[in-house]
């Protein structure tokens, strides 16, 4: 192979043909159907942003209420998979948890209609994957932690169920609202690596619960959804080795060891701000009292903002801010990916249902450097 | 984006540098660590091309005896998936149901050893995986066919056990050295699309069993793994609708109806005989009698060959032949494309430690053809 076309990671490389969404960096603008990511986030909830990215349009009201009553009456997941949360090992990774649930949701799809890629199977499993996922993940977690299994509550939406099944009560306005629009920002991005999985799955015609399966195996990753937990350990592990006044010192000695700091950086955006960053972090000050540490955390939170731009000229990506959104909302560390997952999901039915309308199968070339010519004696 | 470089499903495109393995087209041969596919499956078992794949050499004699036992002692898997097995539904597709039990098969490991992404604990990982992968697919399948679990017999070798699990007795030499040739022949190929979903998958240093689960998803679609069960579908449809004599009119009708043909063509060999495909239909007349309708399936062979090449200029690749030997040896048809995982595993393993060992995060661009600049309201 000629190798004058590689680019490791395949950065700057073309995958895929889209109308779902575009990063535009000079404008500083993450387009979802035409339009402003942060525009839609405080005009819009996270199901209606969902609707939008799947079905391609802003819902008319009958429209969102429809689809709102759609999710909420397949939020329940089968008695079945409560008992292999039972029966999975105590010491399971929660996103590896998830991974199993929704790879065995599968299961109770009608054979045919399961391997039907047609857009109208597929959105009807889209939106069941949409609306079981944060059962799953709430269930998962309880299981992991010993705590009593949850149902959904059919009588509240999306954001507000979510947290209800993770919190055991319905959170106040600001709390819902934050989190509603952290679901938003995380809700689709272009060809992240999880989307780019699932589509690459998804291009040899596995129906849609495989490319699912392959972003929550991907998302799981440091490197990508594991980011926002890994930034938030730091920030404790900071708070409770000097706080604020130690963060330099400590940033410095990490740097020093090569160890890399999340949540800060971003392919894409390089070194511009991602503009759900910039936006969310606004959500922080008016939260920051619902945790006595919550004020420290935020002067931690912005000293290493400082130090990262001065030091490294890195600004933040999503999963700073919301790191630390979603631990004053109370929610556990282990969730944070899984959240993340479960609002990608939006973008994910919009991918693979792009990929099988359109499909080339995924099958490049290697550059290889190995040996030749050898012989067995 | 400049689309100047984009080629759909990365046709031509170098996706990694890799010393594992190289279709090299010009030569017809399949370079697997310097050496011809063909002679390593001649001249040695599966484990010792897959010990081969892994570690990057040949096995020396003791070595061989280490690996064998390291997966012999192994096979067993966790009686918790087994448990699993009794409570997913009856439905389940068999890939999906192995897809959950590898995915499930992680939470055995210590949590920090799984993700570890070192090259040891990949080696211990991935070891592990190869040898649990046959008592996954074969109990799997039992269960969903419900049959008694049959628990793998470490006296006996990776290809044998695995055909003793499925048949619940021992192979004829024949019929064993016919296995262990198709396990070999599947047990790397350089980017397949379930290779590459893997290495996009583990660079975000999401763990090797991600990797794997995202590799099941990929290949049970029809335009990779699912193949081979399609193309022996084709073949006993053409013996019930009339037999060789109507092989012509059949594919006529199909081709008409721009149904594709499983098992020929393969975008890298282009107008060529996929060189597994050449080795492996010399074991068909071998083991044609060994079912009643053998000597017809394998004129139905012929006459499917003939007409594609003479009508369409496709060749073969290996999952023709190996959908008929397959058969031949009383392997149930959805085992086909567990088979082929069980057997890639050896590849998916060396791709996922030399991708954590040389990583860069997959994270490509898109050619946004959508709609721009739209506002809310």
């Amino acid at each position: 192979m000629s190798t004058s076309n590689y680019s490791p990671g395949l950065e700057g490389v073309v995958s895929n043909t889209t109308s779902i969404s575009y990063l535009d960096v000079e404008l500083g603008q993450i387009l979802l159907r035409g339009y402003d990511l942060i525009e839609l986030s405080q005009k819009l909830t996270y199901p209606e942003v969902a609707y939008t990215i799947i079905y391609g349009a802003l819902p008319k009201d009958h429209e969102t209420a429809t689809f709102v009553r759609q999710l909420s009456e397949q939020y329940q997941i089968p008695n079945d998979i409560y008992d292999f949360f039972n029966i999975m090992p105590k010491n399971t990774n929660l996103m590896d948890a998830m991974r199993s649930g929704i790879s065995m949701l599968a299961g109770y799809e009608d054979p045919k209609f399961l391997t039907d890629n047609s857009h109208d199977a597929n959105l009807a499993k889209g939106l069941r994957l949409l609306a079981k996922t944060p059962s799953i993940a709430a269930n998962a977690y309880r299981s992991l932690t010993g705590q009593p299994f949850v149902s959904p509550d059919p009588q509240l939406g999306f954001a507000e169920n979510l947290l209800f099944m993770i919190q055991g009560s319905s959170p106040d306005p600001l709390s819902l609202e934050s989190f509603d629009r952290v679901l938003t920002c995380y809700s689709e991005h272009e060809m992240a690596n999880s989307t780019f999985a699932a589509r690459v799955i998804s291009s040899t015609f596995s129906d849609i619960y495989g490319g699912m399966v392959g972003a929550i195996a991907s998302l799981k990753g440091p490197l990508h959804g594991g980011a926002n937990e890994a930034a938030m350990y730091m920030l404790l592990d900071i708070l409770e080795k000097g706080g604020e006044q130690n963060t330099e010192p400590y940033l410095s000695e990490k740097m020093a060891q090569g160890i890399r700091i999340m949540g800060f950086g971003h392919r894409v955006y390089m070194r511009k701000y991602d503009p759900r960053a910039y936006y969310l972090r606004e959500y922080i000050p008016r939260l920051v009292d619902k945790k006595p540490e919550g004020p420290e955390l935020l002067a931690i939170y912005r000293r290493v903002e400082e130090v990262m731009l001065r030091d490294r000229g890195l600004y933040p990506n999503a999963d700073y801010p919301i790191a630390l959104i979603l631990y004053l909302l109370d929610v556990p560390i282990p969730l944070y990916t899984p959240i993340f997952f479960a609002a990608r999901v939006a973008g994910l039915i919009a991918h693979v249902m792009e990929q099988h309308e359109n499909n080339r199968l995924f099958r490049p070339r290697v550059n290889y450097e190995g040996e030749r010519g050898l012989t067995v004696r």
